[in-house]
């Protein structure tokens, strides 16, 4: 299946956008192709099926999202500015995109175990960064030699995503990305030196 | 409806064993009905419909889990160790029940907005539980007192939670318990005055 081009973008945001409005099970294949303005066949010259276009529309979104972090870690050299910046374009590209938050945060948390491993795979590229700054700021010593890296991960992980998870069932009504201070600060004190 | 006896307790029982073998979507009620060993009929003097049953499942397990963390938590007076009796029970009550800890971790996880509304409402019980250590460990002088009831209890749900679904998506092949010690004193960390 072809992998590039303006269609293949055009069918990816217009599955974000069903996929958020209806739901998964929801979002016929033809439906996205009307959202996207193209035949119901041309889906099928991009994508296999409908798991096809979630998992793909991850792989392309975190793809784009890693890049675009790992530029900006570059361009930092403490550790602690480090970690601000994670926390910051995590919260920022949810907040900017209601849809794609709503994508993330529950249309993504699939129960059928195959399809959930592939969408765990593609979230795996985002943990491996996670773990690159745990480790550089063990290695610096600025955090705790004894992290267990895994749950140090699962920590910084799971306290962003279940900020992000109650700001979209409270409907994206409050600002989220002014959260970034206090959790960057209490997730730096849970791995300090002291 | 009714709520209690002895057929309600084998149908709820039930339920979680079909939901996590086959997937909430996958499980009707009739299947439920012959793990139970009762007519299809007869689950509904119980439970409205499939949904009401999750929600009631939920509802029912969470509550006792709910009585019995208190119950162990009036035994404590230190703040250090409520916080471990709480990350130990949760983890060993999932660590006890595989089917129970599928059901919690993958099929809780509804993006149906009123399904999961529901759902988060009985959550709502768990969350409270947090904020009352929080609070009462502020109040002692023993976590920070500009903490942020919120988002500390985000992290704290936030990292066991990530903690068990990695453990669930790993099919439960090491010990989730031990993994109470690491994560008791990392939260620690991250809310201690220093
Ligand atoms: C639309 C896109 C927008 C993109 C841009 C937006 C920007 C923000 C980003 C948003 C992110 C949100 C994305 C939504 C994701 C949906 C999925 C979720 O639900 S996420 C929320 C829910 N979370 C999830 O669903 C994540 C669940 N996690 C996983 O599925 C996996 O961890 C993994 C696949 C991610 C990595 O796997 P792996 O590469 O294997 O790495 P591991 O380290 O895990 O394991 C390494 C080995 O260590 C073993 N081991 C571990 N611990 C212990 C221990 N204590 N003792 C002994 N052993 C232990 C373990 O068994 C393994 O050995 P083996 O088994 O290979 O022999
Ligand atoms: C089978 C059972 C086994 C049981 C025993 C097993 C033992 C272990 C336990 C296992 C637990 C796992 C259970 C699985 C749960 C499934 C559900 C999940 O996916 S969980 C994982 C994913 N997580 C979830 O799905 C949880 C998602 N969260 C929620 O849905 C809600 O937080 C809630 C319903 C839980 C509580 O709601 P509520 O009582 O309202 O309390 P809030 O504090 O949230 O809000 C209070 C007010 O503050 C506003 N506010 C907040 N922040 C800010 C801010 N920064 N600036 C300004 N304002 C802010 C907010 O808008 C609200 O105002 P309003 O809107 O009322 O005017």
């Amino acid at each position: 299946a072809k992998r590039k081009g303006q269609k293949y973008d055009q069918i990816i945001d217009a599955a974000v956008k069903v996929i958020a409005q209806n739901g998964y099970h929801h979002s016929q294949v033809s439906k996205i192709a009307k959202e996207a303005g193209v035949a119901d066949g041309t889906i099928y010259l991009y994508f296999k099926n409908k798991e096809d276009i979630l998992v793909s529309l991850f792989e392309e979104k975190m793809g784009k999202f890693i890049q675009k972090i790992e530029e900006e870690l570059a361009g930092e050299s403490s550790i602690e500015a480090k970690l601000l910046i994670l926390i910051t374009m995590h919260l920022m590209q949810l907040q900017k995109d209601h849809s794609l938050a709503i994508v993330t945060q529950l249309e993504l948390r699939q129960s059928n175990i195959e399809l959930r491993n592939r969408i765990n795979e593609v979230l795996k590229g985002y943990l491996k960064l996670i773990d690159t700054i745990i480790l550089l700021g063990i290695e610096k010593g600025v955090f705790k030699e004894d992290l267990d890296v895994r749950i140090t991960r699962q920590m910084i992980f799971g306290t962003i995503d279940e900020v992000v998870t109650d700001w979209v069932m409270k409907e994206h009504k409050y600002d989220l990305v002014q959260l970034c201070e206090p959790v960057h600060t209490m997730l730096l004190n849970a791995m300090r030196r002291s």
